[in-house]
């Protein structure tokens, strides 16, 4: 059985041509339209042809598979969390990341050299525009496989996503235990937008920041949050 | 024929709760999970449930939704072009709008005023828990479904969301006639991100905005728009 498997594959590999061997090797599944694949990659200096449709395309589809996974995975967690989690997943560093680890990077065509390349945007760009190319070739469930089979669950260390995202508040407090400079918290039972929460003031030395939130737990992160992008700005 | 689907229906009005038929008559079809919109329509204060979770997800479904649509209705339009209209078409006044029309407002569990309700984001947001909520209980086919045919088909002009949209040079021009001012436009081959593009100046009297874009056209769409929200502001 296993011989039969591997011959028939060998002969569909012999019959088509090196680029749609390619797709299937990255995708793990056979192409309708290889041309969508061609497109996504095209990122050409003024070219009329570019992938930047498919990629404006692509970011939506992989936000929304983001977001379920996030949804379901972290039942626990409110909005703000999941929001701080998927900017952390679909940041253009990340993408880049796994553009290079997928193979999708080498075949990018552009007038960019290799060190300009792993500067830019444009591999995270591509592996969007390619998730665009996924989702029109085979329909959202296609997509879907993909992100969850190719990307999330070989590349994506869940605990490590959590850990990085859900506690600001220990973050700077550990960040102030350093300076040896004290940090307090207070909260306002704040009316902004008509009694919708919370709002948490926290102080650190010279700095001050705000958050507001549902949850009195929640606007204490947000303010932490910010109080952090104040200090390494 | 007629008569029977008609009587079967009413049978099946009959045997099921209120909120049930609501649904159906919103959703044009039967939830699986009744929970699931009972909770999209949750704006409590403070309260432990809330659909803010289901508004994160529902958001990102839309979004990828709509993105698909333009990709596919606009096919000559460049990437900034499909975000504007993306942006149009998804904020919160539009959102307020349509959760008004289809019906999902008047439902909403809330502790606000009905001035206050309309002020505010709640409707919108309600509307995008709905979204997500119809994705959770029948997939991202009944999400789309529920979208083309409850919101976009009946309610959206497409040739309104073009123009207002994909023109910001002649808007400019047309403001700029109204006061008698001169407007220049120059471009420069920028070298900016590595030549990805063309750098394009407007000028309208001590105003001074630019644009960056892969061609000439968008370039100077880009400029006239940031002019446009300068003035604007």
């Amino acid at each position: 059985m296993g011989f039969l498997r591997d011959s028939f594959r060998m002969r569909w590999f012999e019959e088509k041509s090196s680029f749609e061997n390619t797709i299937y090797l990255i995708n793990g599944f056979v192409a309708k339209d290889p041309n969508l694949f061609r497109r996504a990659l095209l990122q050409t200096t003024n070219g009329k042809e570019n992938n930047e449709r498919l990629e404006f395309l692509g970011d939506a589809v992989l936000d929304a598979i983001i977001a379920e996974v996030l949804y379901r995975k972290f039942s626990e967690k409110e909005e703000g969390l999941l929001t701080q989690m998927k900017s952390e997943l679909v940041k253009a560093s990340s993408l880049n990341r796994l553009a290079n680890i997928i193979g999708v990077s080498p075949l990018i065509v552009t007038n960019l050299s290799q060190e300009e390349l792993e500067e830019s945007k444009v591999p995270g760009s591509a592996l969007e525009a390619w998730i665009g190319a996924i989702y029109l070739d085979g329909g959202y469930a296609k997509a879907k496989q993909f992100v969850h089979q190719k990307i999330l669950i070989p590349h994506i260390d869940w605990s490590l996503v959590e850990s990085q995202n859900t506690d600001y508040k220990s973050q700077l407090l550990q960040h102030a235990q350093q300076t040896g400079q004290k940090v307090s918290v207070r909260f306002d039972p704040a009316e902004y937008k008509r009694g919708a929460g919370f709002l948490a003031t926290i102080q650190w030395g010279d700095w001050l920041e705000t958050g507001l939130g549902r949850s009195k737990k929640i606007a204490e992160q947000r303010a932490a949050q910010n109080l952090l992008k104040s200090i390494n700005k």
